[in-house]
Formats: structure tokens, C-alpha cells, sequence
């Protein structure tokens, strides 16, 4: 790397400098916005050389920790490098960083899990506080300081907004071909400004290509070329398949009935390996003309579009495995028309996802059986990753799908549990859920109803029994009978697997 | 009541007949869309005469029973009288009639509790199933078929489209000057046509003052002249006071810092004593040109609307006190246009809350030490009403305040708990949680953090160092610890409470 290539500012290009030197920039205390959504277009060198500075300046007995406002996820060098100085000491609004999961699990550091939809909208509330410095990583800089996205977009519109400094890191490994494939929306306001957002389409285009930058704000540019790091998926297992036959039978049940148009409504559809098996399962489905509204483009997505199967994807950011990415960054010119990324304030936007009638499919941790899902608190306290955009999407959405196998750790905890350790998705928010075992379609169904049909369709067998005769039990003694319940048993499942390291009696 | 006073359209004067003679025309395992929102607005004969059918039935050994949807509660002559003739076997979306709350925790009937802005819609989607009748109270029928509703709106736009057949109450003693009060939005419609809803302020009109009808579908009309009915409020305690005090200190405190508007932003309140007063106290405050988004119009509103504090209120249903409701009755023209009553899926519809920037203040009966809040479930199992609206309003909301007093029957349940034994807010949507003890500002925080605010604000004092030495010692030996928890204790006071009826040790 070296030269103007990407930074055609004239103004801006004194401030090139080395991440070490930005680095330098950064007070201990600072709150710092930056970019990244999933392993996609987060800074790459500035945060490791902070982590750098902080594991020095720790070393010398001088505690350097800030706090660390993001899109979604991010990468190991990003999260990863800096939970490992212990430099964090307030992060949100989403992680999935196995050494930071880590050390907010052991009570180190404080971690805010929000709805992706929110943080922007709550950051111009003002109670977050300010915002000192915006670390964004960006294709390009043109030659009016406008900024050409990387491969995420998520709040960088905010955080370039609000920040009193900017650092930029100017990426040559991302493809020059994103340019122009960005939509970034000018129009949101604090009430009593607000007005309808103008999307009626998954394609419609309402904002701009580019982000508006004030250069006298930019302290540093960095100049990288490192790529994003997202993990490969996992090749579709028998389950993962089964899921994905249930739910497309449901769609073509759906559409049969005239409850679904032939083309479906447009889809979000969750990380994780089982939510990209149903995209796959789509390939092989009688399903054409789709469209997607949705946080991440996900390897299925990109099949579904080279297929044809697919006309057009709306996201926050690409989350594509390193093979998917490296075949994207060949043929971008080929997808760009079918593709655009936007604020998670828009991609996610309650409004858009009541309007749009999205299908929802996420995955989960556990479903108790009157359906309030745990996406994020393994055995209550432990937490996963976050709620991410799940709740912006479930509750607003057409039909709202949650998906996992039945059983997890090799069979020794039920996805199936009387009651949820911790709950994310209220009933009224989970109209399908999915195992390898079947589909319960829960919508227009009581509490007792409900509860039925999720031990009959989505239990693993080995649980099945214990759920019914616990459900039976309730029935006879509980409190109220509306939603039966013993609340000495309730959570005696998850007591047993942290005792014993199984549920199984 | 005689003649066609309010029955101006020919056409169907012909189809007027006695409630016993309407009641006759719905066979046993109807589904029926009836009118009603709170105790107003809802159909009074028919419903009773209906009961009194299904009991001779019963006796005779012939067990008549019918699906009934609403807009949320009713009052006695319809949820109160079908509960106690047996006759109800499912029953949408809201209830808070203590005799079929009865049944429906005894098992006996099924119930399915929603968000009121989904009604509507999801009734459309199909799912549901068909609808067979709708019984609306009106207040008048208009030469041309068309409608003028009563004092709620609720689903009746809905029921009236969707149900075969109809049968009208025309309730003369609904007052006169209600005519022109609704604005009753026809542009709804399923995905992928549905469009931005073109409302900007709570007193935008966006739609006509009454209800399309098919007459063909209309089977009968009976006149009533039957008293909406409310309970009176009581007047506000010590403790409604103190949460009054403790909510106006923050608006205060918030517009000083720039974070509010003067004239705050529209305000949803929730029904019940507590939400009651603090309206009350904003009458003594220094708030001027207020406007209210909100569910219902209950006293407080009438006297804010009255002292010019209060500029506009847009509700589905009035809510009155039978006091406040003589007192508007008597004074309607001097109201007539600072008041409008709409749909539900549009007073409460998540797209307007977002946009409008709504400041939701809604009751709850236990938050747990992380903010989860249960406003449903006594002791996890036991339905109290419903989640009502409450699910709109308060993930969409600007501001989403919760409060209760700390305590409940007699100081023997504490409304803190260490886990909530029923979720349908997660902490994610709970920002302020107010008792009379105090304020607990939640946003921004961490789940450790939340905990130590909630505890030492709101919490009863004496059951906050039962919380305190709960939380430090789940933060010494919990699975996780991003938001401590002991299994084996989380759901013990709620346990002891069942057994020896209180939860104090
Ligand atoms: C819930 C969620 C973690 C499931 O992820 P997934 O990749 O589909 O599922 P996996 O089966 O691979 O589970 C992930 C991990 O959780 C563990 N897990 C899953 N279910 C579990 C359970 N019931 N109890 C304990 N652990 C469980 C798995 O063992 C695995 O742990 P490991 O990484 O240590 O092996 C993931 O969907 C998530 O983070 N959701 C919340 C955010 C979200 O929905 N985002 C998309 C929205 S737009
Ligand atoms: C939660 C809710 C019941 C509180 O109502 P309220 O009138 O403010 O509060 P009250 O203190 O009078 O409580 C109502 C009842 O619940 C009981 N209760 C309250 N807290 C309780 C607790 N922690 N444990 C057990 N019972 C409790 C009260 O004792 C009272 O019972 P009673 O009628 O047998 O005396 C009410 O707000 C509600 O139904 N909310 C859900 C719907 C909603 O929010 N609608 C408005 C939205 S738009």
C-alpha cells in the first residue's frame, strides 16, 4: 500500500499517518464509535494498535480501557485484540467475539445488548453521552471528503455524525465496485420531526451513495488492506435440512391457502448455519422472483441470486464466508444491480419491517413450551451473543419464524424447556418455530394450545415425555391455569445440566 | 326508545327486531367480532341476550358456546354475562372481566392475548380463520348505510369488512355530538401493498368520521339505550402521588437538558389508578400545549384537555369514570375538537409510536432486578388482563417508562423480584421504572447495572437487602455472570408466596 489511490482529497491527505501514530491519538476514557457489522468492514489496524498501546500501558501499571460502540459484531481484530489487553470497559450494542464473550461472562466488563434498530436513533437521544471519536473503516474518500462505504454499513452514518474526531481507515482490499452500491438515508430526525420513511420496496433507493464527512473532524487516515474476516459456514447437516424442508413446506402450505403471494413477502433471515440451510433449501424450491430485506447477506443469499432465484437483497452489511467473499469480490460488477446495503436504522426499521411484511427466521437458544424464546442467556446468565436485530424483526414481521435443533451439546440440553431462562421473544412475537422434529404453527392458539403442539412437533423424543407429563403436572396444580406452571420444576432442567452437565434425569 | 331516530337509512329500518329475536339468528360455535374497548362502545343487548340463550341451552343439556373477538375489554352485559352462562370457549385479543379472568385461570376456557395493533392485521392475514358476525354499537346509522361509531373504535372498521353477516346496536344513549369525532383510516392494507401511513401529529386527520357498511350483510338492528360502563377511579394515594412526583422531576430534568421538548412529546398512558394520576400531577405542572397518543382517554385527560394544559388527545375508546363520562356527555361540543378517536391498529400501530416519538407510561405487576417486566402473569401462570397495547408502545416508544408501587397486597408480594416469573417486556424496552420509592433511569446501562439502580430505587426497603445479598451472591457463583442469576432462588419468593402466602422470609 502506498499513494493516493483511494484518497482523492486533497484536503484530507496531510492527515495520512501510520495506525500507531492514530493510535496515539486516543485517550484512555475515550467512548469510541466504530464501524463493522458482522466480520465486515470494521477498522483493522488502528483498534490492534490501540490494543497495542493499552497492553503497554498496562504493562506500566496504567489501566487504558474505552468504551466501544459498534454496528453489530466485529472481527478478532477489532473485539478480539482489544478484549485481550482488557482495553473495554463498556461495549455495545452487539458482540460475538469468543475472548470478549468471555470477559463479560466473567463479570470484567459491561456489555448493553439493544435492538440494532435503536442505537443510532438512542445515540441522537443523548442519554448514551457524547461521542468522542468515530473509527471508520471506508472504500474511499472522494475528492469533495465524501466517503465511499466498505462492506458494511450499520451506524457510520451516526457515528461520522456525532463524533467530535474522526479516525478513517481506507481499505484497498475492498472492491472498488462497491461504489454506488450504498443507500444512505439523510432523512431521519429526532420527533417531533419525524416523517414516513419513503421505502415501499426492498430495492427502492431514498438516500445517497455516500457518506458526508466535515474534513475539519478527520484527525487520522490510515491507509489498510487487510481482509474481512467472517468464519465459513458449515456445510447443511441432516438437521439443518430438516428444518429447512419443514419450513418450505409451510411456505407452499402458505401459498396454497393465498396466505402468501406465489413470490412470498420479503425475507430477513438470521446468521448462523441453519438459517443460511433454509436459503439453500430455497435454491431447490419452486419459490421465484424473491426479494430480501434483511441485517446481513449471507452466503445463501449470494446462491440464491446467482440462481436467479433471488431479484434483489437489501441488508446492512455482507457477512460471506472467505470463499463466498473472494467469488463476490471477482463478480461484484454482476450482482451490483441486485444488491444495496443501508443504515441498520433502515435495513432494520420497525416502520419497514411492519410495511414490507417481512419473513422472519431466526435462530434460538431455547423455546419454553408456551413460546418465549431465549436467543441470547444460555442457562439465564451466560450470555451468547445479544438480541441483535431479532426483536426489530420478529415482532414486526409478517410471519415470525425462530428455527434451532432440538437438543444441543450432543443431546445433553433440550431446545425445549418448561420455562425459558431468560426471555427475548415473547409469545405473542414467535408465530413458527422450527426444530429437525417438525413445525408448530402457533398462530391463533392459547397458551395451553400452544404448549401441545411445541412438545408434539419441535421436542427432541428423549424430552418429549418429561415435557408432557411436566405440562400435565402444571395442569393439576399450578397457580393460575391459564399458562400452567410449577415453579419449583420450572427451571430444575437447566439446575441438572449445570449440575450434572445434562438435562436428562 | 322507538321510533328511527337514529336509523336514518330506509333500507335497513326494515332489519330492526328485539336483542332476544337478533340473538336467535347466531348459531353455537360462531366466531363473532364484537365492538367494545374498555367499558365502551360495546354491544349491550345482544350479548346478553345471547347468554341468557346459551344458559336455557345449557340447562337443557345442549351446550352452546362461541368464539368472541374484541377490541380489548368489555364491560359486564357482554364478557361478564357469556362467562357466566359458560358460553365463551376462545376468546381474543384482552379481558379484565373478573368472572371470565375466573374461568379462563381455571382452564376452562381458552384465551389469546395480543398486541392490540396486531388484531386487525392478523385477522386479515387469514389465519384466524373466518368470521361469521359482527355486533358493533353505533351511534347512529346515516341515510346512506354508512355508520357513526360509538365511544371506542377498537376493530370495528375490521369486523364490519370481515364478518358475513351483521347485527348493529344503536345505542341513543351514545351523545349526539360524537358524530364527526372518529377518523376512521381506510388505507391499510396486507403486504407487499401496503404504504406509509400519512399521519405526522396526533391530530392529523387521515381518514372519514364513519363506517362503511355492506347493508346486504346487515341481518339486524336493535336499538339500545344503555350506559357505557367504567369504574371510577379512585383518587389518587400517597403512593400514586409519589410516582406521579418522581415522573414529573424526570420530565423536568430531561427537557433542562435538552433531551425533551417543553411540551414533552405525545403522551401514551396506560389505564389503572397510577396512570391515572400522573396525569392528575401534570395538571399542577409546568407543561403547556401537551398532546396525548394513547389508547384511551380517561379522566385525567378530560381534566388536563380542560385546563388547557392539554392541546389534543388521539385514543381509540373513551374511558371514563361514569362521573367524567356525565360531565363530557353534558360539555361534548366544548371538547368536540380537541379529541379524536381512531382504529387500533392505528392509535397503536408501532410505525406511528416510532415516528410521533411516543412517551408510553404503562403499569406492570413485577420487574425483575434486570428490568424484565411481567404485566400479566400472577406468579407466572395466573392471568391478570392481558398485554393490551402495552407491547406497541413500549418498544417504539421515545421514552418507555413502567411503574407500580413497590408492593402488593399488603406489603406481602414484592413488585421486585429476583426473576420475573412471566416476561412480555424485556429489558431492551423498559427505560425508566418508577414505584413510590423512586426513579430507576435504565438507559444505557449494563444488566449489573440495572440491577443495582433497581434495587436501591424502587425496591420496598423491606425487600431490598433481601435483592442486594440475592444479586451478590448470584454474582459470586452464577453459570454467567453478564447477568448473574441462581436458578435454584430465582423463582423462591414467588414459591414462598404460594405457600405461606407472603414473600417476605
Ligand atoms: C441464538 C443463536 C446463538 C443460535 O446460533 P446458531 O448458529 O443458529 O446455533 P448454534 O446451534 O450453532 O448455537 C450457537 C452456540 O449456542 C449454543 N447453544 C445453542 N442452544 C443452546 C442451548 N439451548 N443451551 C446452551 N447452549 C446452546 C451452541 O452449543 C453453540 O455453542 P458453541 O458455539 O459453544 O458450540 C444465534 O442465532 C443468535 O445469536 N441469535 C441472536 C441474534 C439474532 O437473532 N441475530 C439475527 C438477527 S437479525
Ligand atoms: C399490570 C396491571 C394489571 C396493573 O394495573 P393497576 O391498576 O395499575 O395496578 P393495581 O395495583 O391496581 O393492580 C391490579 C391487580 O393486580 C394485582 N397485583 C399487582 N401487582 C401484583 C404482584 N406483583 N403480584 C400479584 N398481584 C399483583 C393487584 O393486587 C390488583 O389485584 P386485585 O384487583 O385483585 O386487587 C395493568 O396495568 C395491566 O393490565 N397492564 C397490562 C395492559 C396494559 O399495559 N395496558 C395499557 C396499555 S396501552
Amino acid at each position: 500500500m502506498s499513494g493516493f489511490g483511494r484518497i482523492e482529497c486533497q484536503k484530507l491527505r496531510s492527515k495520512m499517518m501510520s495506525a500507531e501514530a492514530a493510535a496515539s491519538l486516543i485517550p484512555s476514557g475515550s467512548v469510541i464509535g466504530m464501524s463493522g457489522f458482522t466480520g465486515s468492514g470494521y477498522p483493522k489496524a488502528v483498534p490492534t494498535a490501540l490494543a497495542e498501546r493499552a497492553a503497554a500501558a498496562r504493562g506500566a501499571g496504567d489501566p487504558f480501557r474505552v468504551s466501544v460502540w459498534t454496528g453489530a459484531s466485529t472481527g478478532p481484530e477489532l473485539d478480539g485484540a482489544l478484549a485481550r489487553a482488557d482495553a473495554i470497559e463498556f461495549r455495545l450494542p452487539f458482540n460475538s467475539d469468543p475472548v470478549l464473550r468471555e470477559k463479560i461472562n466473567r463479570g470484567e466488563m459491561d456489555y448493553m445488548d439493544m435492538h440494532l434498530s435503536q442505537v443510532a436513533p438512542m445515540a441522537w437521544q443523548g442519554f448514551l453521552g457524547p461521542l468522542d471519536l468515530a473509527i471508520i473503516e471506508v472504500s474511499g474518500v472522494r475528492p469533495d471528503g465524501s466517503l465511499i462505504p466498505s462492506s458494511s454499513i450499520g451506524n457510520n452514518k451516526t457515528w461520522l455524525d456525532r463524533a467530535q474526531k474522526i479516525i478513517l481507515e481506507v481499505n484497498a482490499w475492498q472492491n472498488e465496485a462497491l461504489d454506488g452500491m450504498h443507500d444512505v438515508y439523510y432523512g431521519t430526525m429526532l420527533p417531533p420531526h419525524r416523517v414516513p420513511i419513503p421505502l415501499l420496496r426492498p430495492d427502492d433507493r431514498i438516500g445517497e451513495p455516500y457518506f458526508r464527512c466535515d474534513p475539519d473532524k478527520v484527525v487520522a487516515i490510515v491507509e489498510t488492506s487487510a481482509p474481512d474476516r467472517n468464519l465459513p459456514f458449515a456445510p447443511p447437516d441432516d438437521a439443518a435440512r430438516a428444518i429447512a424442508g419443514h419450513l418450505l413446506e409451510f411456505f407452499r402450505h402458505e401459498v396454497a391457502r393465498g396466505r402468501l403471494p406465489p413470490s412470498l413477502l420479503p425475507i430477513q433471515s438470521g446468521v448462523g448455519n441453519v438459517a443460511n440451510a433454509v436459503l439453500t433449501g430455497l435454491l431447490e424450491s419452486p419459490f421465484e422472483d424473491l426479494t430480501s430485506f434483511t441485517e446481513v447477506i449471507q452466503d445463501g443469499m449470494l446462491d440464491l441470486l446467482a440462481a436467479g432465484k433471488l431479484r434483489f437483497a437489501s441488508a446492512t452489511a455482507f457477512s460471506l464466508s472467505p470463499d463466498a467473499a473472494a467469488f463476490l469480490n471477482a463478480n461484484l460488477a454482476k450482482f451490483r444491480d441486485k444488491m444495496l446495503l443501508r443504515p441498520q436504522e433502515i435495513s432494520n426499521h420497525p416502520e419497514l419491517v411492519r410495511r414490507l411484511g417481512c419473513i422472519a427466521m431466526n435462530g434460538l437458544i431455547e423455546a419454553d413450551i408456551y413460546g418465549s424464546v431465549n436467543s441470547t442467556h444460555v442457562m439465564g446468565s451466560r450470555i451468547q451473543n445479544g438480541i441483535g436485530g431479532s426483536g426489530d424483526f420478529a415482532r414486526n414481521a409478517y410471519v415470525s419464524i425462530f428455527m434451532t435443533q432440538s437438543t444441543a451439546k450432543g443431546g445433553a440440553i433440550s431446545s425445549i424447556v418448561p420455562m425459558a431462562s431468560h426471555v427475548d421473544h415473547i409469545p405473542q412475537d414467535v408465530q413458527i418455530l422450527v426444530t429437525e422434529q417438525g413445525l408448530a404453527d402457533l398462530r391463533g392458539l392459547s397458551p395451553r394450545q400452544r404448549a401441545r403442539v411445541i412438545i408434539q412437533n419441535c421436542a427432541h423424543p428423549d424430552y418429549r415425555p418429561g415435557l408432557f407429563d411436566y405440562f400435565a403436572r402444571a395442569g393439576e396444580s399450578s397457580y393460575g391455569r391459564h399458562a400452567p406452571c410449577l415453579l419449583d420444576e420450572a427451571l430444575s432442567w437447566h439446575q441438572r445440566f449445570i449440575k450434572t452437565g445434562t438435562m436428562r434425569a
